[in-house]
């Protein structure tokens, strides 16, 4: 294993690049892979490049994509394609400790095809198999340098102020809440409307509903798994409201919590990470508004568009993206191992960013919460740091390709 | 009562125009407001605009807007602007021989706002509203000319090609269809996802979601409320495709009934017009398929927004509903009345359209359903006729109007 700080002194390695997604899409991941493979295209210590389908388990299946001259064609059209274009994984790596045999094939599949960088592009249980392997590969005898590409529209990873896909999604929440929210005032009595929001531990994408209000047509209340979810302050909240306007749109996230913890609605059954299912926290609230308080109710659940919705890319949000995966390059090419990319906020008015690179071990298995400071007092809503925050990530608008009315998405063979 | 065919001959009636929306919203109704407003602002034989806040009710309870410099300079907002921005209402009027008091009522108003061209906006029930105010209006001995402008995004009105508002509802739904297909796509074993579809009679809605497959991303299985829903045939149907596929993509209408016509899955209580509520559809879907299948599901229901996304505006529906609004203020300015507008398509490569008027009654109270030769033999998919058919209306986008990354609608006070 050859220490970073040796490295510029001796001759750059050359050799194969591997890039894998991995955990939940969102809608610019792909422009991260665009990002990367653009990067090592241009590269001359990059000779090919491989790309796992489904991510960790193409790399243990021997089921790779080498980026040929026809793929290189299509290439742009990864920057409009939403969900995984190469296919997704949850496939949870034990530790090497107790059972090597994951990271022994691995090892040998990189020896086979020359892989001397590895990149993987995913959310918090991603960098920790992303981190794993840095580790294991580091007490090898075989020279491979891993990078974590962040993403996840649940803004959760720390050591970064925000994740690429999170503004995506954050926008399409936005003006999909505000169209709702001037859909309900069509009728004169209108009804109490309950929109359930993606996130399992953390509040961001359910606080994104707020931004809907500054053009003046928001949800008027908003709860979030940060703060536990009383029905009785629910209730009263909601009929405060209702009262006063005749409506009441309320934003809910998925992941809401009980005074102890608990998720006030989990359906049965885990996923392969052990995380509890979730939703179905709007319909139930509606039919408890209906039930207890008599009013009528719509229950909206934004589902997976919330992750998939190309159609509503912010630009900063796929600018970034790309970024993040040309910096993940640059830093593997550099001899740069065990890191995830940040994203640094150094500038707000005007925005501006730069990129950063952080511990692996450190940023996974970690959910960064919304802070204190952008939840009101009430715990029904958010502050204008929260708006400070987040307005900026969802500026510009990254037109799809339209073929005869249709989004067009990139084809993997 | 002035005879149509006398108009002509006779001095022009000049007077003041009524407007109004009724009924469920659409992503272009206030493209169609604009069309009336603004010819009626060019014409000299309208003096003064008032809309009628919430429909019907506004007219019977005296709570009008009326058009005024400030509104003007903010009338271009209405083109992208979803729901209804005066407000609607789902309101029955009786039948005027067993009870005239709403008439009178009208017919009050009318005479002091010296009404004489009222234009009403809506679908099927709306028609029927507008057909007997223009019969009863017939019958005293006050001229005003009443046209009705057709909306809906369910595309169930006679006389008509097809209604303003299907083409952009038609458009968001296979857009989001093709998402949620690419999204499905990222994992090696897939779910059988279940999307539900608006679309109380008539499977227009949910036949559009079809639309999204001839870029390679749509559903597999569509189910239509026009043909009986057998569950056994639909169990049989998803295991063919996920045994061969590994996912399974489902889009399946609010309204499916059984042998005998019933709706498969109704929630209890109806609407003001005994319609009877639906939804919940996918939900149950989804249940009966991990309780009898085993597979992992997950059900999506697209909801208010495929009334209300204004994000996703066909360019040829935006400009039909204007010009239909348009058309509709050039019917009752040459004196004709009891009259609802129609869309003839008059060509289809290239797509031509001209503009017809028919019978009010004939429109009304007749939901016009998707033909035969539109469904595939096996009853769970649509033919090439209806891609024929619905592709040129979604054609287009019409770009939304942000401020700070936000869609920005008309305001009306």
């Amino acid at each position: 294993m050859i220490l970073t700080e040796e490295f510029d002194m001796m001759d750059k390695i050359k050799g194969n690049l591997m890039y894998g997604q991995s955990g939940g899409p969102t809608s610019v991941i792909n422009a991260s892979a665009y990002g990367v493979i653009n990067k090592a295209l241009k590269s001359d210590f990059v000779d090919d490049i491989y790309v796992m389908k489904h991510g960790i388990q193409g790399a243990l299946n021997d089921d790779l994509i080498k980026i040929n001259d026809q793929f290189k064609k299509d290439v742009e059209l990864l920057k409009h394609t939403p969900g995984s274009a190469f296919g997704s994984v949850r496939y949870k790596l034990k530790d090497y400790e107790q059972d090597d045999t994951d990271y022994k094939k691995l090892l040998s599949m990189f020896k086979k095809y020359n892989i001397r960088f590895f990149l993987y592009n995913g959310g918090n249980d991603s960098m920790d198999t992303c981190a794993k392997i840095a580790r294991f590969m580091e007490l090898s005898d075989y020279d491979v340098f891993v990078i974590g590409v962040p993403k996840t529209i649940d803004n959760d990873l720390p050591y970064t102020d925000h994740t690429p896909g999170f503004g995506s999604a954050a926008k399409y929440i936005a003006n999909t809440i505000a169209e709702v929210a001037y859909d309900m005032l069509a009728y004169p009595i209108g009804k109490v409307t309950i929109v359930e929001i993606m996130g399992r531990h953390a509040g961001w994408l359910t606080a994104a509903s707020g931004l809907a209000n500054i053009n003046g047509f928001g949800p008027d209340l908003i709860y979030l798994p940060e703060r536990p979810f009383s029905i009785e302050r629910f209730k009263s909240d909601v009929k405060g409201v209702y009262n006063k306007k005749k409506h009441c749109l309320i934003a809910v996230s998925e992941g809401i919590v009980n005074e102890l913890g608990a998720f006030v609605f989990a359906k049965d059954g885990k996923d392969n990470f052990g995380h509890a299912q979730l939703g179905g926290v709007a319909a139930k609230l509606s039919e408890l508004i209906s039930r207890e308080l008599g009013l009528s109710t719509r229950s909206v659940e934004l589902s997976s568009s919330q992750r998939s919705a190309s159609h509503f890319q912010s630009l900063v949000d796929v600018k970034e993206a790309i970024s993040v995966g040309e910096y993940a390059v640059e830093l593997a090419l550099k001899g740069q191992s065990n890191l995830m990319v940040g994203i640094d906020r150094v500038g707000n008015s005007p925005y501006k960013v730069a990129y950063s690179s952080h511990d692996l071990s450190a940023c996974a298995n970690f959910e960064k919460k919304l802070p204190d400071f952008m939840i009101n007092d009430e715990g029904n809503g958010i502050t204008k740091a929260f708006l400070d925050y987040a307005l900026p990530l969802i500026q510009g608008e990254n037109k799809p390709k339209y073929h005869l009315g249709i989004q067009k998405f990139a084809k993997i063979k």
